[in-house]
């Protein structure tokens, strides 16, 4: 079971937390950009780079990474090409994987997609992100992979501010992300595996801990990828209620803030060849904070 | 401006049908596969030749082309390789352009992917389809490019069978899709062309006629995307309310019910090399089919 192995993996490195792998030309050190062409090739391979020694310095303490896709894509094949490296490359030291793609298509589309993601057309991945704005049709053709080996994070409430234009609109007594999150938990409840979640996860944003504390309810068993850490606002204190009493329920992605901890002021302190020190570094002290809340609420898992 | 520039070639071809260029291989006639290695490579060569027929058989007749990325993207690489290069030729060929990716993001992803698609990080199209799930902050990047020579066409409901999942929840006695479509309409009205229509379009299924006499009235001045004809079930008669009083204000895209024209039992008739042929014929037939639909409803444009 995809849910399984994440947990497994989670409570092995005692971090609930994701690397998101959104990288930016900006965010690679120089001598690294040194070595490649001034092209976007070049930097689609000084990207891929950086991406291998972020993977290398958190891949004993981090259990999954997010590579968004939108980020590679903007730099075409080439960029595609340093996704799918990326992956393979995280996939080989033993991280899980959340492809961010956020598809959402009709029925026959969609099983091109499940393909593309789920049986390595394009790259085989444990999970991705799903939109749910065309109903179950467009869930479907991956949920006939979560039975087993692979996982989906549906969108429910996004960290963004505009999330309220559509998610936040009223259906009798409720708010339209509160019935998405029903509709997340019942799809779900084919597919649970021995801790007691499914492989049919949802997106709730960290910038919302209000609607996270209802729609954890909602939810019991669905895994809680949060997005809006760090970087977008979202503090350890916002995203406790996204854990259920076992300590377990969520994994919580921060991009920014981890691979451009070194771009920052304060971190100027580390030299611009130990910047896989400084994202290590980020990395740890946001594990810490995350089970220093839990165990202040008598949620470590652990 | 994008939907003046749409609506040009819409009048000089007398047509207001959209061919979705949405390939399988089993749509590939032998002979051309017959060309190229059994490999996924090869499959993407040849299904880059299968669309470049169909473009020089339909370039003529038709204004615009919608590929959907999910079936080049299945293949990987060679795939998307083949979508940027059907794209290519397209343009060549005087068509307009829908890529259809369907993507919905937070506003700094959002930026990555218009700067895929709106200013050729990956491809550079005319216009491409997005999803509102996360509210203006998804969309804004995009509309940035509206005001001149961009387009999007914005879900609003979908052909799908499952679209009522969230499509049709009533918020007070409205519709979600018809909450979805004033949004629209007010996300377009700063960006008006010559003909009186906006930059920002919408998604309407050919399927829900009624919902599209509704959505018709609420984005007077959007151009509709109307997915759903032919292969899906909708039929002339279905979209006539998708037109305004102009004759204008709409296109009708249909995938299988064309490029996959040749492989009904019906036009066996056709020798394997006159594939071309049979598909510009089923072009030729829908745009007639569309067209004495208006004039019957005194809605023809020229």
């Amino acid at each position: 079971m995809f849910v399984d192995r994440l947990i497994e993996n989670i409570i092995l490195k005692k971090n609930h937390s994701v690397v998101g792998l959104d990288p930016r030309i900006n965010f690679v050190p120089k001598y690294i950009r040194k070595n490649y062409e001034t092209s976007k090739k070049g930097e689609c391979e000084a990207i891929l780079e950086f991406n291998k020694i972020i993977i290398d310095n958190i891949k004993d303490i981090v259990a999954c990474v997010k590579p968004q896709i939108a980020f590679y894509e903007s730099y075409g094949i080439d960029g595609l090409n340093t996704f799918v490296k990326t992956i393979e490359y995280a996939k080989q030291n033993g991280l899980s994987i959340i492809a961010d793609i956020k598809r959402g298509d009709i029925g026959s589309t969609a099983e091109a997609y499940a393909k593309a993601y789920f049986e390595g057309g394009f790259v085989d991945v444990d999970s991705v992100t799903l939109n749910p704005y065309l109903g179950i049709d467009s869930i479907k053709p991956f949920l006939n992979y979560c039975d087993d080996k692979k996982g989906v994070f549906i969108l429910d409430k996004t960290s963004n501010k505009s999330s309220k234009d559509i998610q936040d609109l009223k259906v009798d007594d409720k708010y339209l992300y509160e019935i998405v999150g029903k509709y997340i938990n019942e799809w779900g409840e084919a597919n649970k595996g021995r801790y007691g979640y499914s492989n049919v996860g949802a997106v709730v944003g960290a910038t919302y801990p209000r609607e996270m504390k209802v729609l954890r309810e909602i939810m019991k068993s669905s895994y809680i990828l949060v997005p809006g850490y760090g970087a977008q606002g979202g503090t350890a204190k916002d995203i406790i209620d996204c854990f259920n009493e076992d300590g377990l329920g969520a994994v919580i992605n921060s991009s920014r803030g981890i691979i451009a901890a070194h771009t920052k002021e304060e971190n100027s302190k580390y030299g611009e060849k130990d910047f896989g020190i400084c994202i290590r570094e980020a990395a740890i002290e946001m594990r810490d904070s995350i089970n220093k809340e839990l165990e202040i609420n008598n949620k470590l898992a652990w």
